[in-house]
């Protein structure tokens, strides 16, 4: 577990104002990373305020050690950070942290710096934040697995395996795309009318979201070489958000015996920030407290450190907005509110269990959560439980299903045309500044 | 379909003595590509005979337009080759085929030059022929769907999608390795003793291979946008053997309902030379015939091309060396003989359905057959088939299983520490010049 020091003081104040601000998403206790495009190139940056700071600019006036500099200039991407070892890590949260919060810092007192190196978040494209190699999405939250077990295996919800390891399966990689790119709307084979009969070929009619946490990897293990969980927290850089666009019409047809495919490797959502585990470390607390009725974890999956420390007290909400709330000027509408300290398994857990077959992890790949949903009907983090029972509408003919309700008046079981969905992640915790993840959004076109 | 042209004359010769020997794998016609290490460095290189050419030595030599040059020179593998459009694929085999053929052309003649761009195949280093972006492994055998399901869900052996679509899920591409490479048996959770138990941690007891053929993507499309049946054979580069390494016991306990993860991600082995569609399209032929009661394909996995001239006749061969017959100065065992024509849905097929819901490939990523089994029992490509049943040595108490007997009265249910598997392909024609596609093989340690 990480300790707690001076860039996690909450009274420390940066000389950029609007990271001051009690609203801003970027205090200089947060300090995540992310790619921004300017003067037509990729430029890793780290996010402060309103602002994101180059750091190819800084390394070029002189910061930094040479092995930072090459980690920062080598790449287009965070492939080169999350390379860097866990000292040069935290030293450079350290030398942000200090040049971010010294109004005698040389970046703060000279103006031909601080204009090259710090532009307006507003006014810059930004990237995905990793070119990722590999890609895995667990299914970590008991709640959604229980759902989505009840409807597609009724007999049958949580399978055997469930609870002794944390069921995951490769993702797509190609087709992870940052925030905001528009998301197209998948053909496919969806399933027969009847059973037996004959599937058809069209555009996906149940397209839904899933609200997820990604982790990036640092570092990587070699081919045959294990991580254990208690060195597993070395090997998470940062956390971001994920949304993992899913076709449950494609998805219930194609998925046996070898899982999800072209259901959801038509496009996955990033975040655009990537906020590191030193910024999380006042937020990490206990994991899921499992039932006594539950197994006990095998040994390499479990330890008190974990058992303690592995969670993270993250807030989770996932909004929506159709193209008539657009029209009529009305604010997104909030579908969920959940908390990643819901998921059964922890990151740590996830990663060691990942290489415990001695497959290898590269730094920038992606381990992602699976759907986080909590106990709760308004903690779902889909569409799919969302609109299967209660409260929200009318009761579709025919179906266990209901309708979600609108403030326009609209319902939707699934997504629609012109749909936006915004999910939005942060961390609070009494005596300390908020942190937030940003923003991961995408509209269905 | 690819037309036949002189770079498939079965009479042509190559002033490279070793290539026109009856029994070589690498005669002029075939020309396969690979990556190979020569003077500590990673180098593009083409197999004639017994020889590996240098194409970054003959780029230097003033060989090669630009664009091709610069294929070759900015990649350490063969990504570069992969990029290129077909007819710049096209006009670099006719190019190499000139080379090596004319007693008269530059290589042959200038001793210099020859001496510093060919090696011995031998006295080199293979590598591993690319840096995969994505893996996805299909599961497109009748024969093998319709075994293992027999198997896994003796109710249910071929669920009700399998004849509509090639089944498919996304490996893990990080843990590619080439021919050659250790194969660590992994450690994993194996399954409770009895329904309710709870699994154990420790090795893999149930260690197989999986025979499979592998295509590598060229060209590449966008996301979003879909490559049609008609266009698929141009984004096919060619073909590799491929040895989808299984840990039966952990598939079993941790499959369902995501499918496969660490039962295959500890390592699967790829051949290094790579064969290209051209090379490959004297020996194209019919797809598999299916029969009349089987549902029609969708339109859109369907042409009359694609029926006539889908499939590749090529023969797929698996044998066995173990520790004993190391020691006994044995040649390795034939465990089976099977053909790709055998295969229900064709790479094409498989291509296409994969970028119907606009999932983007790049060039370079890595499609695998599924394992290649036939219908009789020599022909099937894992172990897990191959001891199901009958005339191998003893039925094993209490299952259906019967063990392989080996030349050395050794019996085999899996695989054994220090066994080594070693898969071999090759093209045969009575009016053609036989091409082969080399070797992968890998030894369980």
């Amino acid at each position: 577990m990480r300790t707690l020091d001076h860039t996690h003081d909450p009274h420390a104040r940066s000389w950029i104002e609007s990271a001051n601000s009690s609203t801003t998403e970027f205090p200089p206790q947060n300090l995540p990373f992310g790619v921004f495009q300017a003067d037509g190139l990729p430029r890793v940056g780290v996010a402060i305020g309103d602002q994101v700071v180059c750091l190819g600019t800084l390394a070029e006036a002189g910061f930094f050690n040479d092995s930072l500099g090459v980690a920062i200039h080598d790449h287009v991407d965070l492939t080169g950070l999350m390379s860097l070892s866990v000292a040069e890590r935290r030293a450079l949260r350290h030398e942000l942290f200090q040049l971010l919060t010294d109004p005698q810092s040389r970046l703060a007192t000279d103006s031909r710096l601080r204009q090259s190196a710090l532009r307006s978040i507003d006014q810059v494209q930004l990237l995905k934040p990793v070119e990722v190699g590999d890609y895995t999405d667990f299914y970590a939250s008991l709640y959604h697995a229980t759902n989505v077990g009840s409807m597609f295996r009724p007999d049958n919800p949580l399978l055997p395996n469930w609870k002794h390891l944390p069921i995951g399966y490769h993702g797509r990689a190609s087709s992870l795309v940052v925030s905001g790119t528009e998301i197209r709307r998948p053909n496919g084979q969806l399933p027969p009318a009847q059973e037996g009969g004959a599937p058809t070929f069209g555009p996906c009619r149940q397209m839904d979201y899933e609200l997820e946490v990604g982790a990036y990897i640092a570092l990587g293990n070699r081919l045959g070489e294990p991580i254990s969980l208690a060195d597993a927290e070395d090997y998470l850089f940062g956390i971001t958000l994920v949304n993992d666009w899913s076709a449950r019409d494609m998805q219930r047809w194609e998925y046996q015996p070898l899982g999800p495919f072209l259901a959801k490797s038509f496009a996955t959502s990033v975040s655009p920030w990537v906020v590191t585990m030193e910024a999380l470390a006042p937020f990490r607390g206990p994991a899921f407290e499992r039932s006594l009725d539950d197994p006990t974890p095998l040994p390499y999956l479990q330890n008190d450190t974990n058992a303690k420390t592995g969670g993270i007290q993250l807030q989770l909400e996932v909004s929506l907005l159709t193209e008539a709330m657009r029209q009529q000027g009305l604010a997104p509408h909030r579908l969920s509110l959940g908390s990643f300290g819901n998921m059964y398994w922890t990151l740590a857990q996830m990663l060691t269990h990942h290489t415990s077959n001695g497959c290898n992890l590269q730094p920038g790949d992606l381990i992602a959560s699976g759907t986080v949903s909590g106990p709760t009907r308004d903690s779902r983090g889909c569409l799919l439980e969302l609109t299967w029972d209660g409260e929200y509408g009318k009761p579709v003919p025919g179906s266990q299903r209901t309708a979600l309700k609108l403030p326009t008046g609209e319902e939707r079981l699934f997504l629609a045309a012109g749909d936006e969905v915004l999910i939005r992640g942060w961390c609070e915790h009494p005596e300390r500044r908020t942190i937030h993840l940003g923003e991961c959004r995408g509209q269905v076109v």
